[in-house]
């Protein structure tokens, strides 16, 4: 018998359509709040920031040595070294009342202001020390060389950080080196997280073996978590059309995003699409995407707020969360979505993908020799989880790839770290 | 004048030397220390864990449809089906007490229990609901169909997740299922920050111009954080012996690794050195390595604890915290080291390299149309905080390399995002 239609969907939407219409009609987090500095990593910056002053306030010695005016040493060389009289010296953190004048030099620190009247900064080690507060010059050098001058790095009006910015310890640094104690940062995603099915309990007594544990929650809390969204845990319910649109409201009326596990498939109990279309418009917007594992995923948007209806075996849920959730975290707080590590390997055996879906083959990777090569984890079936944790990456099958040989160069997404590799600024690697 | 040495340092070791020998010296945290499963996110994995038990614990049906003998179904067809006699369903969430003999099936649930006698599951969508409680079969079912086996996850004796695993959600997921509540993981590495010179302050009051805010203290915290180690604010210390001796020892007392900045090259005033060997053998292993900027570092142990000196700048001290201290974290909790996230990208103009050093050139990744191109920032220099905050990115030249030419493909370490680039699972990637 040839198959009618694939599990009781009618007609699937590949990633890319699902993903156009979901985020297109989604609605960003509005609300701006002020954090300490300290307190501001990996946030999301709400508006640009711009240099109110310079950077550095003055012009500043990067070297250890003598402040000196580069015409003076116009014709020194170590035939011929110029000596100038040291009439000073400019200390760390403090205004120096030096001033370097014709043959004269002011002893200079590094991060120490160049005294008025310089124009250089001959390296202390190019230098000779002689008696009588003298020091003898080898060469000639240009007018700034060793001078980081007054608003090189950043000058009144100049961006600092743009809005949108995830902020990373340099941003941090370099907020702060212009005076910043606060700054606007958008007000984190709250995210609901809702599991279904009467089989579900949050831990397992002796001899109610019947019953499951649920997995999704503590597993989309944690990956919520990692992406410094605030998840909110709406518990769970059972396959009941009441208990579920009331745990969806509850959820739609707290957060900005609910994720609700289970039900989504078409199977007699899978109440999840009806209760959400209940609730209000649009609605289920795509219901049944051209992947795999995860097909049975539902995206929706009631009254603005997004509704994502994962699947209920963790690999599925874990799988579409990457999938929709991610990206639509990044859309929410107007950020870029963050890069994920990716490496080329070499396919150790065949896969195929399933159905003209979008494949997700879970491999682990290894390093041999030089190269890394990808062995395709022999379970891969939605239902077991092993399947996602002893795995280290993900290598994805277009949905026009029927099948990818041995032996191919892949990329492969990283979910973990690979044995014996190293970060990618311990190996040197331009090609 | 041809210079004698760099700077003042004699010679410099290559940066695959100076962590060999660093690390080599160095040892790694010990105490184990029980936390809650909901709270072990990103932490290391103390021990290896083992199944003790079956998951699933029974034999749990994949999807819903009917439970049946795969031998009753052995000649069925779309022209010749089989009909057999619904006697009872297999509940969400209950110990069944339905059985399976000759021409009969039972109604299942995706995660309900695969009742005794049957062997295998035939999807609702493929079969046809008759009327008196009766159920065509349209093909033969191969045994196992439609069911995942009880222990086909993990049995007994198996290895769940294994020591040294940076716990991840899937990894939390499976040792819930498990049954686990708390799991044995190493105590967070605990690292002082220290930062030495005169010219340094907390926050800048108006007119004391000469100071600057100290950054790498900020910095560094940060960078720590995101790498889930414990940051211990040891102070701003004057360029002073005694103080800085004071500032290592508390540091080194209430910590296991002490990161101490500037004060590390060859001036005057760079006591920070010194005062590291006078703590405790072997002190100093190296200072002086040949990467660009950052070439100042210093890598120090005392009495087994690693010191860590870089150089003021904030640009050089990141960039020696992503060389030294970043890996050395992973090394003192026993996990790998965190992938980080690699482009390939065409490079816009020629770079160079710094005299034999391994040279990190800050570029600014962009995609035009199929590919990504990485712009080299105008501003390279180790005294500017823009050079690190308007890129996203780092060129590694290694040692043994002069300079790139402008069009040649080379990897690039992100640090921030790309935009207009998505996540590597949005586009399909195999080559």
């Amino acid at each position: 018998m040839k198959r009618k239609h694939i599990r009781g969907f009618r007609k699937l939407t590949s990633v890319e359509d699902a993903r156009r219409r979901f985020f297109g009609a989604v609605v960003g987090v509005r609300e701006v709040e002020s954090v300490r500095i300290t307190s501001a990593l990996d946030r999301v910056l709400a508006r640009r920031i711009v240099a109110r002053g310079y950077l550095p306030g003055n012009d500043i010695s990067v070297v250890d040595g003598y402040a000196v005016r580069s015409v003076d040493l116009h014709r020194a060389s170590s035939k011929n070294p110029k000596v100038l009289r040291l009439v000073g010296e400019s200390r760390l953190g403090e205004l120096s009342r030096a001033w370097v004048r014709r043959d004269e030099t002011v002893r200079v620190a590094t991060g120490s202001i160049v005294p008025g009247g310089s124009d250089a900064v001959v390296m202390v080690e190019d230098t000779l020390s002689l008696r009588g507060n003298r020091v003898a010059f080898h060469e000639a050098v240009r007018p700034q060389i060793g001078i980081t001058a007054k608003g090189e790095d950043l000058r009144p009006g100049e961006l600092v950080v743009d809005r949108g910015t995830r902020l990373r310890p340099e941003d941090i640094g370099l907020l702060k080196a212009l005076g910043l104690t606060t700054v606007p940062v958008v007000r984190r995603v709250r995210v609901g997280v809702l599991s279904t099915g009467d089989e579900l309990v949050n831990t397992l007594r002796k001899n109610s073996s019947a019953k499951i544990i649920d997995l999704n929650r503590p597993i989309m809390t944690a990956m919520l978590k990692e992406l410094g969204a605030t998840p909110v845990d709406l518990g769970i319910v059972k396959d009941d059309e009441v208990a579920i649109k009331a745990a969806l409201k509850r959820g739609l009326a707290a957060t900005d995003l609910v994720l609700v596990t289970a039900g989504s498939s078409v199977g007699r109990r899978d109440l999840v699409p009806a209760c959400i279309n209940s609730l209000g418009k649009p609605g289920i917007i795509v219901h049944g995407v051209a992947m795999r594992p995860a097909m049975p995923t539902g995206v929706a948007v009631v009254r603005g707020k997004p509704v994502v209806s994962l699947p209920g075996f963790p690999v599925s849920a874990l799988l579409a969360f990457r999938v929709f959730v991610r990206p639509l975290l990044a859309k929410l707080v107007g950020a870029p979505e963050l890069p994920e590590p990716t490496i080329k390997a070499v396919l150790k055996k065949r896969v195929r993908s399933i159905e003209n879906s979008r494949t997700f083959v879970r491999v682990r990777v290894h390093r041999v020799g030089n190269q890394f090569v990808a062995v395709p984890l022999e379970a891969q079936r939605s239902s077991l989880l092993t399947s996602m944790v002893h795995a280290n990456g993900i290598v994805t099958l277009p949905e026009s790839v029927q099948s990818i040989e041995a032996g191919t160069e892949v990329s492969v997404t990283l979910t973990g770290s690979v044995a014996a590799s190293s970060s990618s600024l311990s190996k040197p690697v331009a090609s």
